[in-house]
C-alpha cells in the first residue's frame, strides 16, 4: 500500500495509466483517502458523470493484514446521486487482495472520447488496461463467469453491471465474494454510474505470489488481533445474534419497536414481518440445503452473511441483507422471501443499490404504477431496469428521480438519497443521521439504532428527542474513523460496550504501522474526515437547509406511537459543532 | 383589486373560499405580490406539490385600466422545477379580466384530499367552485371549447392541459386570447404542476357588467398613456421589428452574432436559420391567410403575435415565438417550420413550456433517443408527453430530469431550469442573467440581449466579460419592477431608450393610483422584489454556489467565436451587491 494507481482516461491515444507515491495522502486509508483525494483534487461542482470526476477505489488501513474483519473496500466520488462527496462502502475479496498488491487506491480520471469499453488487470507484474467491447452489457454473475474464463479462479472482481454502464445513479459497483459471485456491493450514491460514466467494466485483481502485508511488530499485532476477535465473540450483537440470523436478526425487532417503515413510509409496524425475519430466512436457508452463516471476505469472524437457495436447492442469492430484506419488502409491502432474493439477485446482477431500488418501488407503488404487495411486479420492473426501458431508467436513477417524474410528495430521501429501513420518527438517532450526515440518508454513517434500539454503547430512547444529537454526533465521528480502517463497521457493537477490544483495534494499528494512537486520535481523524467531507458539499451547494428530513415526517404521525419527527432544525445544525 | 380570493382546497368537506382584504399586501401586484406572498406564506422547505406550496395569480398594478401593455399575469409559488421561488408570467386576456373582477389575486391553497378535479368560475356575482371531473385529463383546446359551450363566449380561461394534471415539472399554466384560444402561458417552471397538485383545471373569468378600473386622475392618465403609446410607437424595436416579425425577428439576429444555440449548445450559429427566421415565418403566415401582426391582449400596441396556419390555410397554432422556433428549431437541428408550429401547437394543448420542452428535446438528442434534425420523432415525443407515457413522463419533467435519467453530462440548465434561446459564451450579459436570476434560467429576467446584441440601452460588447455584471443587475432590478405593473416586459425597449417614455409610465402609476413615485421608487421596488426572492431561496438552501453555469460553458468553445463563459464566480456573486 505504497502507491497509487492512476488511471487517465482521457489521455490521448487510449488510457495512460501511472503509479504514483502516496505523498500528501500518506498515513491514510479507505474513506480518509477516499474523500481527501475527491475533496482536494474533484471541483465541486463538476459533472458527476464528467472527466472532471475522479473514482477513488481505497482499501483500509489495515486491508491485506491478517487482521480479522479488514476486507472492507472505500469507493470515493462525487455522487451523481447526490450531488455531494460519497464514500461507499463494500465487503468482499477485492479489498484484501488490492492491498496485498500495494495499491492504497486506484484512481479512475478523466473520461474516453469513443464509446470503447476497458478492463483493468492487476497482479504481481503490475497494471494493464485493455479495451473489451465483448464485456459490453453483460450483468456481474456473467462478467464474473467470463473473468474466471479467462483468468482464473484466484481473482477477485470490482465491477459495474449493466446499470452502471447506463450510468443510473442507483448503480453499484461490485466486489466478489470468496466463492468468487458479485455478491457485495459499494451500494449507495450511485458510484457505478461514475465508473460507467470512464467505461471501465471492471477491475480484476490476482494477488497470486503476494504475501500478506507485514506488521511492524508481528508479536504485538498477533496479540492483538487475538484479543480483537475474543471481544467480537464475546458480544451479543457479533458473537450471537449476527452469526446466528445476519442482519436480518432486525427485521422483528424493529417491527417490534415500531420503528420499521412499511408501505414507503407510512406506517412503523409490519404485520407480516415474521415471514420474512431472519429467524424464517435462516430457517429455510438451512432446510434448503444453503448457508445460515457465512463471511463475505477472508478473514471475518462474525459471518452474518449466508446463502439463499431456491426451493430447488440451487443458489439463488446471496443471504438478503436486512435493509434488502425491509426495502423489497415491508416497504412495499411483499411478505415473500423467494420474491425478495430474486430482487436481490436481480440488484446484484445489474449492479444496482438494493436500499435505493426497493426505496424507490415502494415509491413507484405509492405512484400507483403497481399496487403494493406485488411481488410479480416488483420483480418485472427491476428487470426493465436492467434492460433501460423508460420505466427502468425512471427507476435506476432512484427515488427522487422517480417521486418527481411521477408527482410524487411522498418521498423519503435526504440529499437525494433514499432513507435505509429504519423510521426516523420512531427511532430519532437515526433521523439525525440521516438528516445530516455528507453522505445523504445513510444509517452506516453513524448507525444510531445501536443505542436507540438495540442499547449498545448506552440508552437513549428511540422516541424522544433528548440526547439524539450527541448520539449521532459520536457515531458519526467513530464511523468516519472505522470507515479509514478497513474494518467492518460491525465491529463497532463490541467497541461500543467494550474498552478491551477498542484498545486491541488501536493496538491493531499501532503494532501493524509502528504508531502510538490513542482513542482521542481515532476521534480527531473522523472529525477531520467529517470536516474535509462538509466542507467539500458546502463547496457544491449544500447548506444546514439540505441537512433536513422530509416535510412529511414533521407532520405524518407514524403509528403505533403516532410520533413525528421532532427535533428541531436549530439542534440539527448543532451536530457538527464539536 | 381590493381584494383577495384564497380557495382552500383542504378543507374539510370540500374547497372553501374565503375573500380577504389587501392587509400587508396593499400596494402590490404581479410579482411583487407574488413573491411577497410565497415568501410570506409557504415554508421554503416544504414539497412543491404539497399542500403548504400556495399558487398566486395576481394581475398588476394597471392591469384592467385602459392603459396600453398592461395585460401581462404573474403566476407565483415554490418551483417544482427549480426548488426556489418562482414567478411565470403570461399573456392573453386573464390579467384584464381578473383585474376588472376586482381581485388583486388568486391564491390556491392546500390540496384536496381526493382526486376530484375542480373549476373555479369568477364573475361579477362573485366566485363558485364545483367538481367536474369530466375534464379529467382534457387537453388545453378542448378544455376551452368546452368552457365556452358551458360559460358561453364573453370568458376568458386560465388552465391547465394534460401535463398539469399529471404534475410534471415542465408543466405551463395557460391563458386564453383575444379569440379564446389558449396560446398564452405562464410557462416556466412547472407552474402547471402546483396547479394539477390543487386539482383546480380551470378558472373561468367573466367580466360582463364590471369596468375598466378608473384612474384617480383621468385626464392625467389619458395624457399619460397617450405619450406611452407614442413612445412605443416611436422605438423601431417595438414599432417596427417586433410588429413585422414578432420575436422569431430574432433568428436571423442571434445566428448572425453567433450565439444562436445549435445542436443542443454545441454551436452558436445555425446553417438554416434563414430557413425558420421571423422573415420566412411572416412570409409564410401571410401567404397562408394567417396572420403576421396580432395582439395577445386587448390594449397591446406592439402586436407581436401573429396567426400561423397549416398548408391548408387552417389554424394551426398562433405565430411561435422565438424561443420557442429556437427550442423545437435550432437547438434540435430542425428546419421546418411547420414541425415546429405544430411542436408549438402541442406544447399548448398539453400546457407545457416551450422552451423547457424544446431544450429537453436537446437533451434527448443527445442522448441518442432520436437523432438531430429529427421533426416527426420530436413530435411523437411530446405526444408521449401529453398522453403520460413512462418516456413522456420523463420528458415533461424536464432537461435536468431527462439528463439524469439518461445519463447525459451536457444538460443546459440553471437551478433546474432549461437555458433559453441566447448562448451565455457569445451573449456573455444573459449569461450573468442565467446564473443569477432568482428564477433558474430565465431570459426575461434581466434581458441583457438588449444592450449586447440590439444596442438598445447602450452598447456593452457581448464577447467580452467587462460591463456585464452591471448590465444584468440593472435590468434585473429594472425587470422586477415592471413585472409588477402588468405592463408587457418588451415596454422595456422604449425605457430604456426614451426617458421620456419612462417617465410616461410613471405618469400612468401615479395618475392611476394617486402616488407620486420617481425612478428611484421603481428601483427600489425591483431590489426589494429581488431581495425577498433571494431570501426565500436561501432558506430553501440556495447558495452562490447555485449561482453557476452548467460546468461545459466554462470548458467548451462555441464556435464561431471560440468564446468560454469567462465571466469570474467571484464577479457572479456582485450581482446582488449594489
Amino acid at each position: 500500500m505504497e502507491k497509487i494507481l492512476r488511471i487517465d482516461m482521457s489521455a490521448e491515444g487510449g488510457p495512460r495509466m501511472t503509479e504514483t507515491p502516496l505523498g500528501e495522502y500518506a498515513g491514510m486509508g479507505g474513506r480518509a483517502l477516499t474523500s481527501s483525494l475527491v475533496a482536494r483534487e474533484v471541483p465541486p461542482l463538476c459533472h458527476p458523470l464528467g472527466a472532471e470526476n475522479k473514482l477513488v477505489i481505497a482499501p483500509g488501513l489495515l486491508s491485506g493484514t491478517t487482521s480479522a474483519m479488514s476486507g472492507r473496500l472505500s469507493v470515493g466520488c462525487k455522487s451523481p446521486l447526490t450531488g455531494g462527496i460519497k464514500e461507499a462502502n463494500s465487503g468482499g475479496q477485492a479489498s484484501q487482495v488490492l492491498a496485498r498488491l500495494g495499491y492504497a487506491a486506484v484512481v479512475l480520471e478523466g473520461k474516453p472520447a469513443t464509446d470503447d469499453l476497458y478492463k483493468v488487470i492487476i497482479n504481481k507484474d503490475g497494471a494493464r488496461i485493455e479495451v473489451d467491447n465483448s464485456l459490453k452489457m453483460l450483468p456481474n454473475y456473467d462478467l464474473v463467469e467470463e473473468m474466471k474464463k479467462q483468468y482464473g479462479e484466484s481473482i477477485a472482481c470490482i465491477s459495474i453491471g449493466t446499470a452502471g454502464e447506463m450510468k443510473m445513479s442507483a448503480a453499484s459497483i461490485a466486489c466478489t465474494d470468496m466463492e468468487l459471485r458479485p455478491t457485495r456491493h459499494a451500494g449507495r450514491g450511485g458510484v457505478g454510474a461514475v465508473m460507467g460514466a470512464k467505461r471501465v467494466k471492471v477491475i480484476v485483481l490476482d494477488d497470486t505470489g503476494k504475501k500478506m502485508r507485514p506488521p511492524k511488530d508481528p508479536e504485538k499485532f498477533k496479540d492483538a488481533n487475538k484479543r480483537f476477535v475474543e471481544g467480537l465473540r464475546k458480544h451479543p450483537v457479533t458473537g450471537q445474534a449476527l452469526p446466528a440470523y445476519g442482519t436480518n436478526v432486525l427485521t422483528n425487532i424493529l417491527s417490534e419497536a415500531g420503528g420499521y417503515p412499511t408501505y414507503n413510509f407510512k406506517e412503523g409496524r409490519y404485520v407480516d414481518a415474521h415471514k420474512i425475519s431472519g429467524e424464517t430466512q435462516a430457517e429455510t436457508e438451512t432446510a434448503r440445503g444453503g448457508q445460515a452463516t457465512h463471511g463475505c471476505h477472508r478473514g471475518c469472524v462474525i459471518r452474518c452473511s449466508g446463502v439463499y437457495n431456491d426451493k430447488d436447492g440451487h443458489f439463488l442469492t446471496k443471504q438478503p441483507e436486512y435493509e434488502t430484506v425491509w426495502a423489497h419488502g415491508g416497504n412495499c409491502g411483499i411478505c415473500d422471501l423467494d420474491a425478495i432474493a430474486m430482487l436481490d439477485f436481480l440488484d446484484d446482477n445489474f449492479g444496482l443499490d438494493t436500499i435505493e431500488m426497493g426505496v424507490t418501488l415502494g415509491v413507484a407503488m405509492d405512484a400507483g404504477i403497481l399496487p403494493f404487495g406485488d411481488a410479480e411486479g416488483a420483480i418485472r420492473l427491476i428487470k426493465e431496469v436492467g434492460q433501460g426501458t423508460p420505466l427502468g431508467r425512471i427507476l435506476g436513477n432512484g427515488a427522487a428521480v422517480t417521486g418527481k417524474v411521477f408527482g410524487v410528495e411522498r418521498v423519503p430521501v435526504v440529499k437525494g438519497q433514499a432513507l435505509p429501513a429504519y423510521d426516523p420518527r420512531a427511532v430519532k438517532g437515526i433521523g439525525v443521521t440521516y438528516a445530516t450526515s455528507t453522505m445523504g440518508a445513510d444509517h452506516t454513517a453513524g448507525y444510531a439504532v445501536a443505542t436507540n434500539i438495540l442499547k449498545v454503547g448506552g440508552d437513549v430512547d428511540p422516541l424522544k428527542p433528548e440526547g439524539q444529537i450527541e448520539l449521532s454526533r459520536n457515531l458519526q465521528i467513530a464511523t468516519a474513523a472505522v470507515d479509514s480502517t478497513g474494518m467492518c463497521l460491525f465491529i463497532a457493537f463490541a467497541l461500543l460496550d467494550q474498552p478491551d477490544t477498542f484498545q486491541a483495534l488501536l493496538d491493531l494499528l499501532n503494532s501493524f504501522h509502528g504508531l502510538n494512537l490513542t482513542g482521542d486520535d481515532v476521534t480527531a481523524l473522523g472529525k477531520t474526515i467529517l470536516k474535509t467531507e462538509r466542507d467539500f458539499n458546502a463547496r457544491a451547494g449544500f447548506t444546514s437547509q439540505h441537512d433536513r428530513l422530509p416535510w412529511f415526517f414533521k407532520n405524518e404521525l407514524l403509528a403505533p406511537h403516532n410520533a413525528t419527527f421532532d427535533i428541531s432544525d436549530e439542534d440539527l445544525d448543532q451536530v457538527f459543532n464539536w
